[in-house]
C-alpha cells in the first residue's frame, strides 16, 4: 500500500537508513536536513513496488562521492532534481516516481529531496538493500537493468552524461572520475527502469523497513527496553532476518584515507574483559569483520557499528577512538547471495580472499543483545 | 572558395600542420594513416570561411590527450564520428560541415576523418590558429562561442556529454578527467556554431595554408632549395607574416613526464659554435624559448623546432637526444594577441611570469635562414 511520509518520520528514517548503511551511504543529519528544508509541512508518497504500474516510468536519484567529502561539501540541495531533469531531457522521457539506488543516511534522503521538490512519488525499494561504494554494485544490474545513460550534476550547474552501455563498471569509472574532478562530490540519475524491472529488480520495501527500525530504536530507548531487542524483532518478518551481535568493545585504532574518490581503511575495537580485537576493513562502507584473525562477517551481509547502550549507528568517517561500541551481523536478503549478485559485490569484487559465507552460519549461536 | 582535398595532399598537409602545432597537435603519420584509411580515391569538400552560410551549422571535432599516449594507443578511426553523432542527438540537429578546433599532425585530420566517413565537407579554418594544450584555449571562446555541450566518445563506444554553461575551464577540466579514465586519449565534438560565428571567431584558413607550407617544404627539398626560404616565403602574405630563426644546434636534454593528461617538460639545445644554448618549456606544446637566459619567444606565438636541414618539424614527443634543429618563431595573428586572447592562451594561462612579446620584436632582425 502506498503511504505519506511527513518531516516527523525524518529522524526515524535517517537512523534506520544509516544503520542499513553499514557504515557508509553518508550523514544522516546531513540528509535529514537536506529534505527538511523542501518538504516543510508538506508529505511525500511513497509507492509500494508490488503495486506499481507495469509501464510505470522510474528515475532513482542519487548522491556519489566519498562520505568523508560528503561531511564538509553539503549540496546546495538542487543539484538531484537537477541530475534527474538532465536525463529525462536525454532520455525525452519525464520520470512518474523517484527511487534509492542504495540505503542510507544521505541516499535514502536524496530522493525524498527530488520527490519534495517536483512532486514525484518515491518507489519503496532500492537497488543495494544495502550501501556499497561502486554505481556498478546494483541489484538492479546484477538482475539485467543497466546503468547507461547516467546523469551527473555538479554544483555549479555542470550537467554530465554517461553511456557506456552495459558496462556499469565503465559507467562507475567514469562518473567517478567526474565526481573527483567536481571536489568529491556529485549528484546522479541513472538506472531509469520500468515498474516491472523494479519488481524483477530491486531490494523491495527497504525505505519503509528503515523508517521501521529507527523508530523502534527510538521506541525502546524511551520505554528503557534494550534497542538492539528491538533491532531483533523489527528485522525478524522481514528478508533480513538474522541479526547476531559480533562484538562488543572500544574503538582503539582508526586508519582511514580518501583515496581515489572513496574512504577507504581499517578499525580496531579492543574486546571487553580481554577478548580478542575485532579488525574492519571498510571501502566507504564496512566490508569484512575478523575477530582474533576468524572471519565473523563478509560483504554482503551487513555489519553495523553501533553505539555499545543507544544503538546509535556510526558511519566509517564517524569512527573515533575511544567509542565504545556494539558490531551487529545482519543477513542480506537471498537475491543479494545468490553466485550473479555475488560477483557484482561479493568479496572478490572489493579484491577480498574470501568466501561469502552467510552471518548466520559463522555466528550461528550468537544472540544478539 | 571551396576545393576539393584527396589523398595525395595529406603528406604535405601533415607536414605543415605539424609545423603550426608548434611541438603539439600529435602524430603527423598517425594523422596521415588515419585519414588515408577511410577516403581511399574520394575527395573531401573544403569550405572557405569567407562563403559560409550565416545559418550553416557546423560542429568540430578532435582527438584529445597527452601526444605522448597518443602515439601508442591508435584510434579505430570511428570514435570522432561517434562523437559528433552524440552531440547532434544531444542537441536535436545534424551538422552541414565540421571543422578543426587545432592545427597539428593529428587534430588537422581529425575532420578529414569524420568528413571520409560522413560526406560532410570541413571548414578551412580553426579556434586556435596553432596547437594549445587545453579545450578552453580556442579564439572561439575568446570571442563569444563556447565549448559546451561537448560530446565525448570513447575506444568502447563510451559516450559522454558535457555540459558547464559558459565555463569552458569547467568543461576542458572534466574532459580531461574522462580523457585519462580512458586511458589517456578521447574523440571529442564541441564549440557547435553558425557560419556567422565562424566567420567572428575562427581563425581562417589554416588548413590551406598547413598545405601549402607542407608543400613548399617538399618542392624546396626536391628542387635543393632552402625549405627555410620557402616557409618564410609562403607565411608571408598569411597572418602568419613573420618569421625567425631563433637557435641552431643539438638537443642535448629533454625532462618528460605525462602527469594530469599532459606531456609537459623541457628541451635544452646546445648552441652551435659555441653559442648559447636556448631552452624550451613545453605542455603537450612549446610554450616559452630562452637563450642564455633571455626570452627569445613564447606563447601565444609559435616556437616550432625542425630537422636543421630539411625542416621536418619535430613534435615534444618526438624530441630525442643528439637531434640537429632549427628553432623557428612565427608570429601569430593579430586576432590571438588581444588582451582577451592573452588572458585565455598567453604565457599567464600557463603560469609563466613573462609579459607576452611578438617574437618580431624580440628577434628584429633574425633573418629565416
Amino acid at each position: 500500500m502506498s503511504w505519506q511520509l511527513t518531516s516527523a518520520d525524518l529522524a526515524d528514517l535517517a537512523r534506520g537508513a544509516t544503520l542499513l548503511g553499514t557504515g557508509g551511504g553518508g550523514d544522516p543529519y546531513i540528509g535529514k536536513m537536506l529534505v527538511e528544508r523542501v518538504l516543510g509541512d508538506g508529505s511525500i508518497t511513497i509507492l509500494d513496488p508490488d503495486e506499481l504500474d507495469d509501464e510505470l516510468f522510474v528515475i532513482p536519484t542519487a548522491q556519489m562521492g566519498a562520505p568523508t567529502v560528503m561531511v564538509e561539501k553539503i549540496p546546495a540541495g538542487t543539484e538531484p532534481t537537477l541530475a534527474l531533469r538532465t536525463l529525462e531531457r536525454h532520455l525525452g522521457r519525464t520520470a512518474d516516481a523517484t527511487m534509492p539506488i542504495e540505503c542510507g543516511g544521505i541516499n535514502s534522503m536524496i530522493p525524498l529531496v527530488v520527490a519534495a521538490e517536483t512532486g514525484l512519488p518515491v518507489v519503496d525499494a532500492d537497488g543495494m538493500g544495502r550501501a556499497f561504494p561502486e554505481l556498478s554494485m546494483e541489484t538492479f544490474a546484477v538482475y539485467g537493468v543497466h546503468g547507461s545513460p547516467l546523469a551527473l550534476a555538479g554544483e555549479r550547474g555542470e550537467q554530465v552524461v554517461i553511456d557506456t552501455g552495459t558496462d556499469d563498471r565503465q559507467m562507475e569509472w567514469l562518473a567517478r572520475g567526474i565526481t573527483i574532478r567536481l571536489g568529491g562530490v556529485g549528484h546522479i540519475a541513472e538506472y531509469a527502469m520500468s515498474g516491472a524491472d523494479v519488481r524483477r529488480t530491486a531490494v523491495p520495501r527497504t525505505i519503509s523497513m528503515a523508517l521501521a527500525l529507527g523508530r523502534s530504536i527510538r521506541l525502546a530507548r524511551e520505554a528503557k527496553r534494550s534497542p538492539f531487542d528491538a533491532i531483533a524483532e523489527t528485522l525478524s518478518p522481514t528478508l533480513y532476518s538474522h541479526v547476531r551481535e559480533l562484538h562488543v568493545g572500544k574503538v582503539v585504532d582508526v586508519e582511514r584515507r580518501t583515496t581515489e574518490g572513496f574512504a577507504r581503511g581499517r578499525a580496531t575495537i579492543a574486546g571487553s574483559d580481554g577478548d580478542d580485537s575485532l579488525e574492519i576493513v571498510f571501502q566507504n562502507e564496512n566490508l569484512v569483520a575478523r575477530r582474533g584473525g576468524e572471519l565473523v562477517a563478509i560483504v554482503p551481509d551487513l555489519i553495523c557499528v553501533v553505539d555499545h547502550e543507544t544503538a546509535e549507528p556510526i558511519t566509517t568517517e564517524g569512527l573515533r577512538y575511544g567509542q565504545r561500541v556494539r558490531v551487529l551481523g545482519i543477513s542480506t536478503p537471498e537475491m543479494m547471495r545468490t553466485p550473479e549478485a555475488l560477483a557484482a559485490f561479493g568479496p572478490s569484487a572489493f579484491g577480498i580472499d574470501e568466501t561469502f559465507v552467510p552471518v548466520e552460519r559463522l555466528r550461528a549461536e550468537t544472540p544478539v543483545a
